[in-house]
Formats: C-alpha cells, sequence, structure tokens
C-alpha cells in the first residue's frame, strides 16, 4: 500500500492511498495512535471514494466516534478505467432511468459484474489498512446503500471481519438470497418511495437477513432523500455494536 | 385534581394522582423546577399506568432527558372498574387468542368502545399536569405501541398540543384512516413477526400517517419483543423534536 497526501480539517485526518490499482482514502481522527474499529464504506454507483454523502459520513464517523474509516473507488468507478462492457450496460441503465423504466435486472447485472472483484479488493484494503498502527485488527464495521448495498452485501456475508453491517436501498431476489447468509447485526435502510428499488424487494431482503439482531429503518422519499438522521443512527450503532 | 404519595428513586421523583375518576401517574426529575415537555405514555391492553414497560420508559424519559412523564389508566383498566360489555369482549379476545385465531376485529371493537371517552380523558391530564410548576405548559409528546397506538393515533389527531409521537404494534383500515390526519412527527414501530397485527395492515399505518416526517422502526420477534434499544431511540426522537 502506498500513502500520498494526508490533509486535516475539523479534527480528522484524510489519507489518500493507492493498493495495487485501488485509489482510497482513510480518515482518522487527528493525533489518532493504537488500535480502533475500521468502518468500510461503499459508495453508490456511478459515485466514487470522494463522493459527498461517503465524505460527511466518514467525518462523523471519525469525529464522532473515535472509528478509522475508510472508502475505495469500486472497479469501473471514480479514478478507475471503465471496462467497455460496463460503460455500455451503465448507459442503458442510464436511458431506462431516464424513461422512467424499472431498471432493477440492469442494476443487477452491473453489480454482479463487478461483485467478485471487489470483494477480493475490500478484503484487501481492510488487510493493508489493519496493519497501520492508528487502525489495528480491532473489529470493522460496512456501510453502503444502493450499490454499496449490492456490493456490501456479498462483501459481508464473505468476510468474517465484518462484525455489523448498515445496508439499503438495494433489493433483488439475488440479493435476498446472499442477505440469508449474513448473520451479524445489520441496520437496514428503505426509502418508502424509492423509485429504484421496488419495496416489497427491499422487505424481502430485510426478511431474509440471517442476522439474529437486525432493524429496519424506513423513511419516506426517493432513492436520494435518505434523512441526515439516518447517519447519526448509524455512528450510534456502530457504536454500539463495535466497541 | 389530587395528588397523592410522592416517592423518589434513582433520580426520579414518582407522584400518583387522580383527576376526577382517573387515576394516574407522574413521573418527573428529582427536584425538578420550571417548565418542560410532557410526555404522555398510554400503556398497552390489559395493562395499566404501571405496568414494568411504561414504568421503565418513564423513568428512561425523566432520567435521561428530563422530561415530565404521565401515564394514567385507560378506562376498563388498572384500578378502574370493567364495564360488562368490555370484559365481555375482553374475554372473547382471550379465547382467540388463546386459540391462535385472528383477534384484529375484536382488538378494534375494544379500542372503538373506549377511544372517544379516552381522548377527551388525555386531554384533561394535560391540561391538569400543565398547571403544575414543574411542567408547565411546553409541547406535549406521545408514546403508545399496541392498545396504546390504537388510542393514541386517535389522540395524537385530535390534540394539538401533541408535537411529536412515538406509535406502533398497531393496524387497522379504521387506524390508518385515523394516521392519515396526524402531521407531526412520528417514530413507527413494527414487529416482524407480530402475531397479532398483519405486517401489511402495520405498514399502511405507517404509509398512511400525514407527517411529513415519519419513520418506520421494525425489529425481528414477536408482538411483545420490542428490543430496548427502541427505548433509547424514543428517547432521542423526543429529545430532537420537543427540545
Amino acid at each position: 500500500m502506498r500513502l500520498h497526501s494526508t490533509t486535516s480539517a475539523d479534527g480528522v485526518t484524510e489519507q489518500l492511498f493507492t493498493l495495487g490499482e485501488i485509489p482510497g482514502v482513510l480518515w482518522t481522527p487527528d493525533g489518532a495512535t493504537g488500535p480502533r474499529p475500521l468502518i468500510l464504506i461503499g459508495h453508490g454507483g456511478g459515485q466514487h471514494k470522494k463522493a459527498p454523502g461517503v465524505v460527511a459520513r466518514a467525518r462523523l464517523f471519525a469525529a464522532g466516534g473515535g472509528f478509522a474509516v475508510a472508502s475505495a473507488d469500486a472497479p469501473n468507478h471514480g479514478e478507475r478505467p471503465q471496462e467497455e462492457r460496463f460503460s455500455r450496460i451503465a448507459a442503458q441503465n442510464r436511458a431506462r432511468m431516464a424513461a422512467g423504466e424499472d431498471t432493477a435486472s440492469l442494476v443487477a447485472a452491473l453489480h454482479e459484474l463487478v461483485a467478485g472483484q471487489v470483494i477480493a479488493e475490500w478484503q484487501a484494503v481492510v488487510t493493508a489498512l489493519q496493519q497501520l498502527s492508528q487502525v489495528g485488527d480491532g473489529p470493522v464495521g460496512y456501510w453502503g446503500v444502493s450499490m454499496g448495498a449490492g456490493l456490501g452485501l456479498p462483501f459481508v456475508a464473505a468476510e468474517p471481519r465484518v462484525r455489523a453491517a448498515v445496508l439499503g436501498l438495494a433489493g433483488s431476489p439475488g440479493l435476498a438470497a446472499t442477505a440469508a447468509r449474513i448473520t451479524v447485526p445489520v441496520q437496514f435502510l428503505v426509502q418508502w418511495d424509492d423509485e429504484r428499488i421496488p419495496r416489497d424487494q427491499s422487505l424481502a431482503v430485510f426478511e431474509a437477513l440471517g442476522s439474529a439482531e437486525k432493524t429496519l429503518h424506513a423513511s419516506p422519499g426517493s432513492h436520494m432523500d435518505l434523512p441526515r438522521s439516518e447517519a447519526d443512527d448509524s455512528l450510534r450503532f456502530f457504536a454500539r455494536q463495535l466497541r
């Protein structure tokens, strides 16, 4: 892992890194020494490691909970090259969205295209970050909605270092099957008027989760309208589960 | 209003009162002076003003949030006489529950039997308690699930002093119609495996709520298994909405 520029603002240090071809960011409280839980944030489709929603949550978790927080560009996103096959499906997806048509099957295809690769990448990122003295090998949390859940559900199911996850804004029969393999505590977020995810598919993912401890939080509004209070709830959830 | 015995434990003062024929309890932080928001807790069916779940939440809200908290025996409950008609329906209801049969229509009948009366009673209780210097006429919150929501939904819809409510474990077409008249922020609690309330009826009440700000919190488990963490969430919700 190569570490790049370090900056600090409002009590949080931000450190850019690359691991092989994966560009990422690590946020820690200023002056952090010694081990602490690490929260990995998976960004949404078309977004990247420093999308505003990712940065806002990362800073909240680092400053408010003392956590180490990381995110990385998913394959075909951010600073990474886009494969032709991915670009083609993504363009179809945007056209269908613009036409108000159902995009569920295309979205599932997009996520399947990268899910296998991204699980191995995120496992490597966790392993590399946990070598840093200000991270250490404590418990890991995962936060991701939309594509961050489409990729996060298989990641959380596969990775035993993850002890708690906030997931949501995602639903498909395939994801429900994956959810059944998850056993760690989960907070699952649903937007009640989500124009992209059929409500019954969202609820089916929640229902399928194998976790003994799981909570569904549903709020009115569309896919992009996740209320700010849910970020505070996520912080409290991680503080309870990872500390 | 007549005030009876006052006791104190763990920083919370408990004051029994009667207003006309209504026996009630007021909890305030020890030594409380001056106005503060008042949270009314509606107990469940077959329970009473000092049922363990009521007392635990009342003490949490008073000690943790500095609120005044009150509850009162609903008609036919606690220390109050039971009308013959109510007793007959309640006995039918218990028999159906024991037989594992659907009780939704009987539960709705029980609540309708007392809802009109209880709204006027709770309005009078709020008016009387707000005369006390340690309560004052600040904003009012309401917390009630199961029968506490069956009666609470019409109460919150009717009473403009209520500014925020936690409701749940309740669902019927009649309640959904009532929910549409509510406009204050609501946190709505659902037990995903509730053996008494059909899930679609619960979700329909949440959907019908006229509130711009509303959140659904669903947890696995049966009607009586509301997780402890929801009590903490209720406290944070009231702190955000009433302070």
